[in-house]
């Protein structure tokens, strides 16, 4: 069935970059991709699967594959929605929804996995197990997508799931992966910490907010110095520190907001622990009330360590002429939803290399300029399509 | 004389009501008191004086009335500029300029004076030597009227120099004032810091322009808690940290704004130095750019002592009945543009009480239902009119 | 009986001499002055006064003067404790207990106030009311005589108090005062923080006290700049910061020293209840345990202003040759047990200038070549002399 | 001859273990390892192969063996110096110079390659290249001896480098490597603030270096949570804060010293910018001199991750039945300075399981019940002799 599926795909590689193209044209905001999703469930309609609409939080959808054979439950999710970006990117099938952009290639997620699930559907007798393909909305914002899709209780009977991400780490052909940990887990913070205005003259009789929050920045530095071993990773940033007031007048309250990033589970307690320690410190030493808002979003992507070797294996040995690079590489800075997947499911994310060819400094994802070379959609279908074909034991 | 002035003043504290009322519904806010000045000039029009008008950087004015008699050559000063403030005194003559209010009592100042001069003019030939009334214009708003006039080099030929507020510390008759050092000097800070903004992801990337401002705020501290002697009076309040942005982007510059006051040139100087060197080392410390404006203003208002006691012993020695209660005080927190006068020539600044007839809790300056006895008036009058006569010798 | 008095001290100024020199050769430190009491309590012995010995905690002397007229009950207060300093002082009279000195003055404030009591034992029949001689034992260190003897319930019947300092601030002759807060109170801080230990690569095992002790300094700061009203005095210095170590183990605990002075009763228990207050935020912030001992020694001195200028109205108008200047100064930054006197009864306590003639840059108290000119005795004999015939009415 | 040699090896298992024991008997300090050193020496004497003493700053030994064969120059290092630790482990041959110990396993390193050295002198004319066996003293304490030992040109001929640690992360069988960047550098820092002394009274009089001291602490922590990528790993541990002194005296200096860590180049370079900054910073914030010192130490070590591939596959394939398990482990947190050699020559140092039989939380290096299985020297040696035979080609 390998080989059969690897042909059907070659033969289908130029529908998948027209469906990309397409995409590309129409991209829609997290949340709001209404016309996309449409055009996903039409694509699937009357073909021989089970089709849910709506899914979680939005217009998340699950298709089910059930193989002929017996086999495990496998899933496959791509995302489908874009960003609020300006598209400057010198390409004849430019986005025609102004500002908005598939700057993260999420177009092409979707197109190589709906050829993909196409020709698993036609091979369906051979296939052993049931795939479910999820294609899911608002990656890009939190809460997302992911989260509500596994709270639906709908993949509840998955063995195992699979993602890929295009990225310009390398040529189309490069494959790369990452055992444990991979992604950073993310947290938003919000402070208000409230003093007590007062004139600039007469510091005794008010409460300084922008003094309180000085010390809370000031230590909060120590949360990444001093209570994460060497070896863990983590960032806190307060990006926003809102205390713009009149010159001479104490101000009475602040607004501060930050990103807090980890890399593990523990990590990310041990900064939500300590952050709240420091808040509940402040009050007390600067007799200020303190508001806090600490809402961890995406968790650390934490690719299943047997399971990503045994892709890694399956990849390396496929023997497909398409597979130039199969490489390990290091944990990355960004988040991503497909995590609460990996929460739930044994499970391994990957990255296939989109860089254009000819370009040697690419633009990245959520650049303007982003872009890619097509031919990643096909070693994008290739690989996930002989992983699929070697999990069913 | 004495004895003449004291009953001409009777005679007409009517009309210094009158005055005072009147220019209490026609505030004109600093450098712009046109109407005012022309108010005050035309009161002169006729009388036997020199007087120029437009003088320093707005609509100053000073009168010259030369005395019969040999003698010092005095200046008595009183500011006849408003506030943005929208009243809310329930008086009959209320503002009828909206959002304009005379909530300093400085009608009341120029009330005062016009009479006392006035009755100067009268008594010409029994004064002896000069006295040079100066109608001050912009109190209110660094860098004030005070300061132009004194570089006019008009008041050059001054011995002494006298001004009083009206203060509800006390009922009409109470007279107060203070030896030495009375108002607080005062001067502005701006402090742009700039970093290099960045992805919330990788401060290595970034140089982080809140962290900066938070140490700057938590080590300025140190200037009012290290630098100074204890026995010395210094605030510095950062009332503005600007440093709204987005929670995942870390800042790349912020604006601080800060109040600085003091009550000697020597806290002054030393808190000048101080934030300066520590604006250097934050440079230094954090590798940012530190875009510094530091501008003092009004100068801590030093009241000659001995002049001082002569004027306390003038007071508490008059005989006058309306003077119910002439005390010392402790210096205040505000500052004044008087201190210009009285950084070139020996000067006595003093406090007339005001406070409205049955209330306990009088509003301050400032307040939009701040509101006098005009029984203070006559005070006032008395007061600087027994000053003048006892400096003659 | 003023004049008498006078005359009286005038001839027995030698002796004031004599005994302050037999002082000054065998200083005692303080809670040990055995010998000086007994000096002292022999002085008296065969007088017709009442005498408490052992009074307090130490050797402190009451010597109670009945007059025969009614009137007021006085106490009139010199401390005779020394200091632990090797003299340097050129004096034939040298200490000859090596390391103690007689630097402070007291052998003076002794001296002086036996024979002013001497004389007026002699003029008792003449005398309105009461005087309580108090001679107390250990000013100079904490918790001092002041306040048993206040407690002790001997001085319950005191209508007013009086004391001298010497102080080199103006030749013998000069007379000072200040009336309401004179002198510093002030208090002793020790904060042991206690953290975890651990290797200097793994802060994540333990809690670096080092870096807890830094956040207490850097916020402890804010005390000073943000708390108090900058009319107020306070200082908070950490004079000890116990964090030695090894440089690579992170430190488990800090031990930090501080002193705090303030001068008026308002300040003292802001800044108590202020550091208490950070000391529990920095239990919260940093999760360590922290151990604070705040001992509030001697209280600002409170020179009740009425009766300072009563005193100060007397030493004016006095006609005696020897009071040269009599002035108001301003508030000191030491700190006097006399404190506890006035704590409770209307107190005034003033200053002797005692500069040796001919010097320039005199020595202060506390200087192992501290010295004075002992024609302030008779200076100090006569004011309080003056006090006492005056404050009977 | 790689089967020869596993032959030889086990037939010599047990003198391995005895001359382990003899070394663990009489450990001796860095730098004062004159008797091991003859031991050592005294091994080699009679046999065919060149022998070099007190090399570098010590009593380093290189052993050459040439081989009969074309090849590579290969060096094996095994330190042999010991800690001034107590011993407390419960063996039959525990240390006789009390308060010196082999508490981290150096006796083991040297006794396996000596046996090793031997069996590949016996096997020379099989040999391809040339071995040069380093025995290295001192590697506990920095410098270290394996800086000096490079500096001396001796192994400049050297194409791979090789060594290995024993440690308790398994039991004998398990073999561990890291690929990249395996143990951290090191530097060491002491800062001297100079501030100026004065009177807890009298701020503005001192320049408190506790206060600049606290300042730096928390401001040092912003180099590691801010100038780092949240992908490096270092630390910078402030272990001692001397600051002690008197309660009511500002202090006029402290010291700090700390320990730096990191596990690439490119942050030892950026944590030593960055401090150095802040010095610079903290002298024109607070006006005080600083005198740092700022020595690194022990760089980080980087494993050759080609040749740690090639040793891991060698070691996987070798078909050794004490091999149980091969395996990657992250870096860590210690420092080698074996690292020298790796700087220089592509190398590779790799761990040797050595938890005694039956224990489950085994004492690590560095304790004073520190113990291993003496089966692990076997492991190593035959670890260490099928890399050798593997690496001719």
């Amino acid at each position: 069935m390998k080989e059969k599926l690897m042909k059907m795909l070659d033969e289908r590689k130029d529908e998948m970059i027209k469906i990309r193209r397409f995409l590309h044209e129409y991209p829609e905001l997290s949340f709001k991709e209404e016309k996309t999703a449409q055009y996903i469930a039409d694509f699937y309609k009357g073909k021989d699967v089970e089709i849910q609409t709506n899914v979680g939080n939005g217009y998340g959808i699950i298709v089910t594959i059930k193989g002929g054979q017996p086999g495990k439950t496998i899933g496959l999710r791509a995302d489908f929605d874009a960003l609020p970006i300006v598209e400057e990117a010198d390409v004849p099938f430019k986005s025609k929804n102004e500002g908005v952009m598939h700057a993260c290639g999420h177009d092409g997620h979707t197109a190589y996995l709906l050829i993909l699930a196409d020709c698993l559907i036609q091979l369906k007798s051979e296939l052993s197990g049931t795939i479910k393909i999820i294609h899911q909305h608002a990656e890009e914002v939190p809460p997302g997508g992911a989260k509500s899709i596994v709270e639906s209780g709908l993949l509840d009977d998955l063995d195992e799931v699979f993602g890929i991400h295009l990225l310009p780490m390398g040529p189309a052909g490069t494959i790369a992966y990452n055992k444990g940990y991979a992604f950073n887990g993310r947290a938003y913070m919000k402070l208000k910490i409230q003093g007590r205005g007062g004139h600039g003259s007469s510091p005794h009789l008010a409460n300084d907010a922008i003094v309180a929050g000085a010390h809370f920045v000031t230590a909060v530095q120590t949360v990444i110095s001093r209570r994460l071993s060497p070896f863990d990773i983590g960032v806190i940033t307060i990006g926003s520190f809102d205390g713009a007031g009149t010159f001479n007048v104490i101000k009475d309250s602040v607004v501060l907001e930050g990103d807090i990033r980890y890399m593990t589970v523990e990590t990310k307690d041990t900064i939500e622990r300590e952050v709240k320690r420091l808040v509940k410190g402040l009050e007390a030493e600067f007799d200020v009330q303190c508001d806090l808002t600490y809402t961890p979003d995406y968790p650390p992507l934490y690719n299943n360590p047997d399971l990503t070797e045994k892709v890694a294996n399956v990849l390396k040995n496929a023997n497909v002429k398409e597979f130039t690079d199969v490489k390990e590489v290091p944990p990355m800075a960004p988040s991503e939803d497909f995590a609460y997947y990996a929460e739930k499911f044994p499970a391994c994310f990957f990255y296939i290399g989109c860089t254009p060819k000819g370009v040697e400094k690419p633009y990245f994802n959520h650049n303007p300029k982003f872009d890619i070379d097509e031919d990643a959609l096909l070693v994008a279908a290739k690989a996930v399509g002989q992983v699929v074909c070697s999990m069913e034991g």
